[in-house]
């Protein structure tokens, strides 16, 4: 059985989907979390120089989409064609493109609220309609079961509505899907025991 | 047999590695480049409102990565385990997220030259020297023989000189690699007849 260490910051951030996976797998692992006190000294030795990054087997993989995928490949969430997983990968890099816009590391309030406000009422709405087209009536965003776009949705979802709490809200498909997603036992269980933390 | 149809401006950019995986897999496609003009009213049929897409037999896949990762598992470009798929999809990204990074649209040339050498001096050299750590002497990024990994760094390399000249010339592997990319047959007649464009 492949051991699997995981290392990322005491977030959920770019660790988390990776972390729904796990989870929803009932893989073990360990689920490091470096203090930004040492991240300096730990970070020359991060290929790219980015967390997080996974160990399997004593080969690292960086870049948190590679992770997840290889891990939602190991899963069997990746879709049932190629077709499908091109569809999900698309869908994944489509909400993960929103997330590189927001502003994380703006320092000035004002200008910080300024570009999210623009983010949140010009951009959201072209991501939302068009996940909302893609998942219509279904259970799930691509075939007719869960995959790991559902969860990268409801990971994304937990940490937006931080940013804004009604972002969402005119989607009620796509609020039912969250909550399809967090009702799945075992994912049920990692929200209800995960390290709490704001991000 | 499927049918594909790739459209884009009339540019490489995001479109040029779906483009380079065709042309090695001797796959027929439709082409096609829209133009400006026509982008405002094409725009809001486009999922996303992002180009390229590739309709496959009447399905339309969005986002650049997710078509060419599609075209590379048909193409056998992928790599020979998981292991090596999540290798390449970490490459992938990296490359990407510098692509991303670009100030392709900041109007101001003074700080549009300030952004990009900043980019240059302090970012790449950290791409660079991992991947030319990745790379080592093999002849390829990841396994034993080409992948679309291999076909990205010679599509970023292609844009990126026309941004800074000189930006890889200390790491004589990744040229040496661009070198063997571009000597392949097929891409070298691809590259020889595509339409010249300056990105
Ligand atoms: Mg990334
Ligand atoms: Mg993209």
């Amino acid at each position: 059985m492949s051991t699997y260490k995981l290392s990322y910051f005491n977030m959920r951030g770019r660790a988390e989907l990776a972390r729904y996976i796990f989870a929803y797998a009932g893989i073990q692992y360990d689920d490091i979390r470096i203090e930004w006190v040492n991240w300096p000294t730990i970070k020359p030795s991060i290929p790219f120089l980015h967390l997080p990054v996974m160990e399997v087997d004593g080969v690292i993989i960086h870049q948190s989409l590679a992770i997840s995928r290889y891990l939602a490949r190991e899963a069997g969430l990746v879709g049932k064609s190629i077709l499908e997983q091109a569809q999900i990968d698309a869908l994944v890099d489509s909400l993960n493109d929103f997330t590189t816009l927001i502003p994380w590391n703006e320092k000035d309030e004002i200008l910080k609220k300024k570009l999210l406000d623009d983010l949140f009422d010009n951009e959201a709405p072209v991501l939302l309609q068009n996940l909302a087209n893609q998942l219509g009536n279904k259970d799930w965003f691509v075939g007719d079961s869960v995959t790991w776009v559902d969860f990268y949705w409801d990971v994304c979802f937990t940490t937006f509505i931080t940013l804004r709490q009604d972002f969402a809200a005119n989607y009620p498909n796509l609020l039912a899907l969250k909550d399809r997603v967090e009702a799945i036992p075992e994912i049920a269980e990692w929200i209800k025991n995960r390290p709490q933390t704001v991000l």
